[in-house]
């Protein structure tokens, strides 16, 4: 009855045209597989794209802000969580998510992977460059994995699921 | 697109009769109204109670728990949020509710309802002695309603809703 | 080695006169006694009066701020701890507390004694209206202790600090 | 009046000697300093390393515990704040911190070294292998500074206190 959270972090900035496509991907990937799509729940960056994937194929998006108010709020989040908290929401997204995407890197996205494999986690990281990948591999070993594509992180999520 | 939050807070402890049925039809009725339910996530007192109530009109429980793990999560909740904050977990509660009703009066319950006062929330007591009761009307004003019955408490729930 | 603490919460408007003073003068028999007083930092109200006696006396100030700033910080704090988690700080500053003492009630002070409560706290309550006492003394029994003057409530400390 | 706050963070676990050294020595050239030591509290690895060598020195030093009682507390903090929400204390540390210094690397540090460049504030890394300073380098540029030992640690914070 439960139902299974992938969490999707990434940089809440302007992203790249290939970042954006890929975080909307993911969203709408997560939704096809029925599972809940979190997030941290603003209107930008890595959030929103992947907000708006999984709304456009119906799914649920739990939004974690940062904040107690709804200006920050992206429009495709379903349910929003109002924790008022700013960062040290980030170890709540990651004890809530049953596997971690990081899709990008900023400083916010690098502290959730660092608290998700404290959390014992598992962590797909999508189109990070080859050395940041390297410096989680040495933190986490083979917590973390590497996904060219959402639809290589997509497989790895239900690898991941499917030992636990 | 994004939908409306019911908050039920109540004591975790083993519950009279009377509050038992109270925070069951309550659940209920919050499902039928398609509102998602929001509650503190134990499989105890009132938190589990509501939740199978909504649970079991097929609605959406969403659980905010105190911990980290899922040993104490509710059978009835079908979204779960692990914050691992214990008690300083009610402020997101009350942040993230749209109206919260307080079920039955312990110590934790009424941090929430003291909580919701000061973020300014609308408040609904339900089955609370009139003693305390005015002690929250001290306190909050025109912000708290008293409800003799889950029905009168949906009631002051749509009005509170129809204000904002 | 380890430092006893007292945390003094109340509201952070506008004192009436004898409050400001109740406040003041805690905060000096606080510090004469060579405990660590705690606040929650802000440079308003029982506060900043709690604060500003303890510093003229020479005692450490901690104040548990809900902001990253320091803004809003009392200029009497000697330690500042910047939680960025606006009232959910509230718990913090009951939990790291040996004893609390209620001065005046507002929402935020009133949250704060039910959360002390529900950690199983000793609580002091001074100048607060008896049928408010009451409200408390229902929901905590021996654990509350109303105290009409500064000097009743350093010698409620002493004995619960004995008892310990 | 109010005093300057370091922040000292590593690994929990069972240090190599070298580490072990370097941790003690910078609580001492710390508390010489006559700033506060903050660390995560804990009687273990670098925190109680730390710790020791300030408390030896006289100092004060700040223990910003995960849980919420005092068993893990290390013997040498002279002020407990029990925060009992676990990892997310991470970001309460480095907002109270004026500078913040990794001393050792494993995932809670890595999470508190992305949490203080998030928050903007300058990052000292103690002992960190290169390839994982040039990570850190890559996400936070000059706020980050590598020392090879706790002097070098040390002019690194009198060099980012002096811009402030």
């Amino acid at each position: 009855m439960r139902r299974t959270v992938i969490g999707v972090m990434g940089p809440g900035s302007e992203l790249p045209e290939q970042l954006a496509r890929d975080a909307y991907d993911l969203g709408k990937l997560i939704a096809r597989q029925n599972w809940v799509l979190l997030t941290g729940g603003r209107r930008a960056g890595v959030m929103d794209a992947a907000s708006r994937g999984a709304a456009e194929a119906g799914g649920v998006v739990l939004g974690i802000l940062p904040d107690d108010d709804d200006r920050a709020l992206s429009p495709h989040v379903t349910i929003a969580i109002r924790t008022g908290m700013g960062s040290a929401r980030n170890n709540i997204n990651v004890l809530s998510s049953d596997v971690v995407v990081a899709c990008g890197l900023g400083t916010g996205t690098a502290s959730e992977v660092c608290l998700a494999l404290k959390a014992g986690k598992q962590v797909v990281l999508l189109g990070i460059p080859n050395q940041d990948y390297e410096f989680f591999g040495r933190l986490g070993g083979d917590k973390v994995f590497g996904a060219a594509t959402p639809a290589a992180a997509e497989s790895a999520i239900l690898q991941f699921l499917a030992k636990n």
